[in-house]
Order: C-alpha cells, then structure tokens, then sequence
C-alpha cells in the first residue's frame, strides 16, 4: 500500500485518500468485519483536514466498501455477492463491484493449432483452430491479472476480426453474434509463483505469488466453449465466499 | 510428483501406482476432464503390468476421481461438491472427497489474549481470552496445511482440556459439549508467500506460494466463534468451484 499523499499531485487529496484506503482494503490491509482507523487516527496519520478524511469515507460508504456503526466506529463492509465464486461475471463488472476502474490490453489475439491439454478440456481433437487471445487487466490502470482466453474457433468463426476485446465483454459478442449463451462454468483455484514473463508483465517479482485460476465455461447444451486461466497478482486479488454450515 | 515406484517397497506396486496417479491429479497435473495417458503407456512408463496398471486405475475408478469413456480413454472426474467453497466440512472429512489419509499434529494449543485485528473479526474487544490452537494437517502423512483457530474462551470454557484437536472435528465438539452449531462462515481466499516458518513446517522453500483462506465461522444467530487462517501449500492444494451463467 502506497502511504504517502502528494500535494503537488492534481487529484484532490481526499481522492488520494480514499483511493488508498480502497486499495488497503481490496489488498486485505483491513479485511470484511475488520475496523478501519478512526479519523483522527486518519488524520494525523495522513496531515490532513479532518474534512478530507470524511469525505474520503463517506465516498468509500456510498460504494458499499465501509460502513459505520455509531459510537463503534467505521467497518469493512462483507461483500455482498460471493466475489469471484458464485457466477461468472465480467472483468469490468467485476471491477465495478470492487471499485475500481476496469482496465484492458490485449498482449496477443492470434488463431493456434490446439495443444493436448487444452484440446482436453474443451472435448476437442488435438490440432482442432482455436482462437486465443491474451490480455492484460488492469484495476485503476495498475496490473492486476493476465487472462489467456481459448475459444473453438468452429463456434465463433472470424471472432477475432469481429470483436474488440479490450472494449466489449467476450460473451455479449458471443451471445449477440454467435448466439452461444454461456451457462455455467466450472473452475480450479490454486496459488502459484510468477514465472519470469508473467512477472514482467504484471510488474511483480519473478517467483512472488500468484492465484491461479483455470476455467472452462459451457454453453446451453453443456458443451465447452472457453477455456480460461488467469493469473492475478496475489498481493492485490482476494476471493470472498460464504459457506453454509 | 514423484515418478518411480519402488520395487523394495513393501507397499504394492499398483497401490504405488494409484498413489502416484492420485497425487497428480490432487496437485493438478491433471485436470477434471483431462485424458490420463493409456494403460499402454502407464505400463511401458513405470515398467509394470497391465494388470497392475488395471488395478491402480479400477481403485481410483471406485473412488470416483476417474472415469473411463469406452474407445476414448481415462479421464479425471469433475467433483462432485464445489470442494473447499460449498459448505464448511472437516479436514477428514474433505481429505476423504480428495482420496487421502486426513492426519494431524497439534502444534501449540493456548489461552491467548485477543490482538486487535482478531477481535475485531470476532466481534469483542481486544484482549477477550481467546484458545488459539495451531495444527499441522496431513494429507498420506505428507505436510499439506497449518491451521491456526481462534476461539472465544467464555463460549467453551475448558475446551483446551475437554477436547482432542487431533483426532475429532472441533465443530462436533462444539456441538456435543457446548451446543454451539456452526451455520455458516464468511472466507477469503488469497495467494502468499511463505515465511521461513511456515516453509519450515510445511517442508517447502520460504517463498513458495500458499493458498491462504481467512474464515470467520458463526453460529446460529450470526455471531462469531472461530476465527480461522489457514496456509495451504500451493502445489498440493486446489479449490474446486462451478458457476452460474
């Protein structure tokens, strides 16, 4: 987490403020239940009016992301959908439910001959076209993930030609012109370490730690379409869940 | 993964063989709907016989991480319960979905006073007398996680002495000796790097990616009794989950 506030900066000091305490909490700084500084605290800590530390907070209670118990004190508030786990969502979306502002490069978008491991998990022969796109995501313009999607070519001819990947989600393009609805997914999370180009491009250390994740979503008729893994930067993505008893 | 079976061993080879094939699929070398090699080339790779090829795959068959598709091959099986992010389960119980031997070892086991951030998650005030027991969890007697739980004392007062952590759930002794019910639990799930102590008892390199999972578990009217952090190796641990469309 950056500490530090610039004066000489021209975003106003109580949007710094609360840009750094959002990223405290989206980092796990301070976790769902967890209580935040009080504003005095804030205050000193930062040098700055206590009318900048309130509205940083009141911007961070309109976005759901705090909220305040009188005479208590101010909470991290427990996200109200299940963040990553309970359906499949757009990286903007996403982005949006956790605050931030969603952002798109595409590294590389090209037709491939299937390897064996990915013809396998989209039930396809070896060799089948697929067209695989890699992308850089980026949450308030900072490198979060990097995102390699497979399609079956076959399913959605001339994709690649046809949509923007950095502006529009994958499936409203698949849905308005190829008429695949994507219905389901299934997907294995797991923390791995950066190997040296991922690490490059997500502006990390070789070997810092990373959560894995590697999907296949399905169509109506449970056929695979898409294959996906990503790899986003452990100190800056967190999955929340609830478990019933 | 280990990749020889040893003919010294006093453990049959097509168990060995199952082991084998059961640790890569636990670790991810395989996926839920990968192809397994053939039994040709088991056999022709461990330099065994189709029979014990055929008893290592029949055995993992039966414990339903595998399927075979006539004329096509072995495949791993999809879970069958969103694994780890469904529903709060023991580590017995959760070792035994995956095919292996669940072990423990208690570590520490003490009445600690609440730090700040732990009784912030746990609802009362610093310094509430907490049991705070770390266990080392084992999966085929080989290091998978540690387990830090920290309880509220005045909840279930004695529970240090009343209650094995190594051999039964706490949540039924929670239930038995305290008539407390866990109705659900909020996590989140993140990567990390090891410290040089958790590497050390993990048995990896300080640095190595871990799974890290940070639960608050309630009872039945919402209100906290276990905290809980737990540091999953990363190359022997994965979440399975699905999604909706």
């Amino acid at each position: 987490m950056r500490d530090q506030l610039s004066r000489q900066s021209s975003t106003p000091l109580y949007q710094q403020l609360h840009d750094l305490l959002r990223g405290g909490i989206a980092a796990g700084e301070w976790r769902p239940g967890d209580m935040l500084p009080t504003e005095t605290e804030l205050l000193q800590q930062h040098q700055v009016s206590r009318v900048v530390v309130r509205q940083a907070l009141d911007a961070l209670v309109k976005e759901g992301l705090i909220y305040r118990q009188r005479g208590r004190g101010t909470f991290v508030a427990h996200p109200t959908v299940d963040q990553g786990l309970g359906r499949i969502v757009s990286f903007t979306e996403e982005m949006r439910q956790r605050g931030f502002q969603a952002g798109t490069e595409v590294l590389s978008a090209a037709l491939v001959a299937a390897p064996e491991d990915i013809a396998a998990r989209l039930g396809v022969t070896p060799g089948t076209e697929l067209a695989h796109i890699t992308r850089l995501r980026l949450a308030d313009g900072e490198p979060l993930s990097i995102e390699e999607s497979f399609l079956i070519h076959a399913q959605c001819p001339g994709i690649l030609q046809r949509h923007d990947f950095a502006g529009e989600p994958l499936r409203e393009c698949l849905e308005r012109d190829y008429d695949i609805r994507l219905t389901g997914a299934r997907q294995s999370i797991r923390a791995t370490a950066a190997t040296p180009g991922v690490a490059r491009s997500l502006g990390i250390e070789p070997g810092a730690p990373l959560l894995h994740i590697d999907r296949v979503s399905y169509a109506q008729d449970e056929a695979p379409v898409e294959y996906l893994r990503v790899d986003h930067r452990g100190d800056r993505y967190v999955l929340y869940n609830e478990l019933r008893g």
